[in-house]
């Protein structure tokens, strides 16, 4: 058998299994990481403990490749990470790739998390039956992944599917990309926290700071302002994926993150608002589901990017 | 040598032509089209008339493919307009490519004109330097082609690239799609036109319907309104590849149809606003640059993209 490391970088941990081909994990550790040390007082103890768990399991298969998901703008080919990974600075300008690929002894690939969760959403979890789909990940922000051709798409230099900073409005909320009315700002987490607690307050009912979890509890319940919420969040989403069916003809919008677990809750307004946003003919058929994997995403996304990069 | 025939179907005529590999145009014809005429009338004319072609241009070489251009949703595979070819009903629901294909012998090959112009810069135009593009023909409507690793890219069923149909006001201008806001309604010649009236009414000064040659001739006479006019189309252009490079992290945006013939007048506006809907990094040495074909480009992108298909 042959396996890959799955690693996921965290800003206070990081994520480390060995996933066979089949998505089947053999094994998992939690290395501690202090985002404020040096590069190499972070990924030495990762590398150990990986080759520590691969000799373990030496019996049972052979380590082939490692995978690597981390916050922020990685360069394709180097391995560089090029900006956006400000939790963990002293990966910043740095390539962990290059790093455990030496290290270790085989090919090491990294990849940012959003597109390491889509690969693992390809591989083994709600995109296994589509050629072509777009995965959103809704939580503290708001990410992106493109499958298309049954291939992750990275762009020019790495950096594509940056689908939480597609504009929807260009007089909007103001984001921290720089620009305004980004999906991100009326789609993550934090968004509809704000915005369940704006409509509270308007009625002058107490308004204290729910997670989304307990907002979406709150929906199902039938609390108005709650469904309001998740209502006016859909919309937001169907226009963005309205204008991603439109681009790119996709069979399929899988919505990841913390927020994806509440379900139809978030499901519903968006299937049902999509129409405004899309050509019939490319709405026609296109499933808007949830991401699969959950807890263990980012390992399993991870090693499936290493494992597809692998075979070219 | 090989040549493919190119054939650029519009309201009242098709244009057919012979294409060699470097773009050179051996041969061209217009064959006029009554297009309220039934579906036989309308295609086998024009077969007629590339088989002639091919037999006079015999000595100088083979005729390979036939590639076709028509508006519309044109199904991969098949090549069956579904839809979106109101101008020329009868070839709705049928097959040209099929029927050419069994008519003159050769694989034909049909796509929708946007996708056909793109194909043509990749091949022989300002794409040729880049393998991840975006092709935006500004006319009478808003196409657009995709060009990801070097390879058109047109999604699971052949409808992908509707450029003009991203939203970008969920509040905006009603659209002829169905949906509020499209690029189409902010960024076509029409669009161009009236912004530029409604300037001049507004001011009470002689509002007549310039056409948008003649607007950007007085923008770079110095005219205010007309500038304006350009500035805030512009705008509205750079907040679409704004999203279009966030998502797909292309190296060049080429603007193509009659208004982009106005050359700086419309892409100067684009590049200073550009910066305002992107990532820096993501934005860091894109081109945002004019079509090179101008008035053959409807005949070299059908062929072009019958050779790029031809080829796998």
């Amino acid at each position: 058998m042959e396996f890959a490391a799955g690693v996921d970088f965290g800003g206070s941990s990081a994520k480390v299994g060995l996933v066979d081909r089949a998505g089947g994990i053999l094994a998992k550790e939690t290395v501690p990481i202090n985002a404020s040390e040096e590069f190499e007082r972070i990924v030495v103890p990762v590398e150990s403990r990986i080759q520590a768990l691969a000799e373990r399991h030496a019996a049972k298969g052979r380590l082939i490749a490692v995978g690597i998901g981390t916050p922020g703008f990685i360069e394709e080919g180097s391995g560089t990470i090029v900006g956006g990974c400000e939790n963990i600075p002293a990966l910043q300008g740095r390539s962990i790739q290059e790093h455990m690929g030496k290290a270790i002894g085989v090919p090491a690939f990294a990849d940012n998390d959003a597109n390491c969760a889509a690969a693992g959403e390809l591989a083994f979890g709600a995109g296994r039956r589509f050629s072509n789909f777009a995965f959103v990940p809704l939580g503290t922000g708001v990410g992106g992944g493109l499958v298309l051709n049954r291939r992750l798409f990275r762009g020019a230099r790495g950096f594509a599917a940056e689908i939480g900073h597609m504009c929807l409005d260009p007089n909007g909320l103001q984001c921290n990309c720089g620009s305004r009315g980004c999906l991100e700002q009326y789609a993550s987490g934090p968004a509809i926290v704000r915005l369940y607690q704006e409509k509270r307050r308007k009625r002058e009912l107490a308004a204290p700071a729910l997670s989304p979890k307990q907002i979406a509890d709150r929906a199902r319940e039938g609390d108005r302002l709650a469904c309001e919420t998740f209502g006016e969040t859909g919309r937001w989403i169907a226009q963005a994926l309205g204008t991603l069916l439109n681009l790119l003809n996709l069979e399929a919008c899988i919505l990841g993150g913390g927020i994806s677990e509440a379900g139809d809750i978030i499901l519903e307004p968006v299937r049902s608002q999509l129409p405004d946003f899309i050509w019939p003919i490319v709405g026609a058929g296109v499933s808007i589901i949830a991401a699969q994997l959950l807890n263990e995403a980012g390992i399993l996304g991870a090693a499936a990017q290493a494992m597809e990069r692998l075979e070219g």
